[in-house]
């Protein structure tokens, strides 16, 4: 066992350096003992050794993982799930495991399996920009935003510290989840808006179909609603799919509100319209000035 | 009649120094005779005329219509209704009427019954801020925003072309639409996405009240999303309810796109996933691009 845990003297293996790898690698190079970035195609490493986010990259992740003190996996959620499975036994005695995956419960599940001497942490920061990869990633990239723990009841509290250490060396605020709930909230606030974004663009291209200047009026309201529509597809499913059964709940609840409204304005019910619109643009101003305090 | 319009000579009357109003105000004062903005409160006339995007302020709507070469209705839909039909026959011959509401059947329809001297156009500049007001104006407002105009069958070419002096002087894009069609494509990129980031705030209230936190961990997604859930309660109901059978239309194929997706969802169909997916975010990116050049 690894004893009072303490970031600098760690030797950290990042999998994965895509946005959110690379960033956090910028956060912890000279920081950290040492960063080793792990990427997956040989024609990265002299890229991402280049920009200055890794003391060194590598392809071979069984060997980073196996001498690392901290392995981040910083990849989409089912490769995560492989590289738990693959990679975790490896693991140094003691040694760290923490993902930055999307959706907490499969990978949580995953991390109950792992041989008992390595100490895992399920981990979500949330925050993300539309541009993905190495180009996009930058210093401080977490600075400012909530980041999800999970620990497992097997988690050893100088694990849980650990993490927490690294939550706060990248000023990022921790937010201890299970995973069931985690899974349950991001459903609402993140995988819901990705599939309403996708419908709005759907039924647009339904009406493009009749009338392509459809895409000319369009402006800044659905350029927001939309924004979420464009992102990575593959990165999507991995969420959806291993998040089906809360999203198919909140894909439920979200098509009776909007049955709801369809109803109202269906019988010209101007008060309850108003009530109704009122307190939701209330409770979203509410949010938005809330969150620039933080 | 007036021949040959041109900007410079003209006298124009704002009616309604909000955003749009006072916005356009700035683009036109110094370059047109005269700028009169109409306020409805008596305290803003002296706010108005500091502000500098008008000439003379006043709340005297009636006699800023009989006087000016120049009519733009700039307030909320249902309010340009009732405008129309109180200042629109005070106007001088020849003069011309524009408005700048967000729907355009209800009200070329009102236009189309003003008495013969007047010469209305419709017009919807597709532009805004998440912010109202007349501390929220600027110059430059409608550079490079759609502006749409909807001639009606009675309105003469000159008063068009006024029209279209108009929107080229503050460097927006016009596109001729008829009102039905202007209405429908609206809805479907404007008024279905106010529709569905309100149902989108309205879930999130429904799980904040097992679980507050859902609000700590809402980030750029959500934000982006539901932005335009904030917009004012009034303003939004002056669109919906005189767009009710567009907006009807547009919910019903937003939730069978919602359906369909949850179906494909709930069938675990990854390749039916991607294939829908893939093909949205694919023309979402290119309407980013596209619009980007212009």
């Amino acid at each position: 066992m690894m004893t009072q845990p303490s970031l600098n003297s760690l030797h950290v293996a990042i999998i994965g350096m895509g946005l959110m790898g690379a960033s956090l690698g910028y956060d912890l190079r000279g920081r950290v003992r040492r960063v080793t970035g792990v990427v997956r195609r040989p024609e990265a490493v002299a890229a991402t050794e280049a920009s200055g986010c890794v003391d060194e990259a590598t392809v071979d992740a069984r060997a980073a993982a196996a001498e690392a003190d901290l392995v981040v996996l910083a990849t989409p959620v089912r490769t995560i799930l492989r590289q738990i499975e693959e990679l975790g036994p490896l693991m140094q005695p003691g040694a760290v495991l923490i993902d930055m995956g999307s959706t907490k419960t499969a990978i949580c599940r995953a991390m109950a399996a792992l041989p008992e001497h390595v100490q895992p942490v399920g981990g979500h920061p949330m925050c993300g920009k539309e541009v993905a990869g190495l180009e996009a990633a930058e210093p401080g990239l977490y600075r400012g935003c909530t980041f999800v723990l999970c620990p497992l009841p097997r988690t050893a509290s100088q694990a849980l510290e650990l993490a927490q250490a690294l939550v706060a060396h990248i000023h990022a605020r921790p937010l201890i989840l299970d995973p069931e709930r985690h899974d349950q909230l991001v459903a609402a606030i993140s995988h819901l808006p990705y599939l309403s974004a996708s419908a709005l663009v759907a039924h647009v291209m339904s009406v493009a179909e009749e009338d392509e200047r459809v895409w000319e009026v369009a402006a800044s309201g659905f350029r927001d609603a939309s924004r979420v529509a464009a992102s990575d597809v593959r990165m999507m499913l991995d969420i959806l799919l291993t998040n089906s059964s809360a999203v198919m709940n909140a894909l439920d609840d979200f098509a009776d509100q909007i049955a709801g409204l369809r109803r109202a304005l269906a019988a010209g019910d101007e008060a309850l319209l108003t009530r109704q619109l009122e307190a939701i643009a209330r409770a979203r101003r509410n949010w938005g000035k809330n969150r620039q305090t933080h």
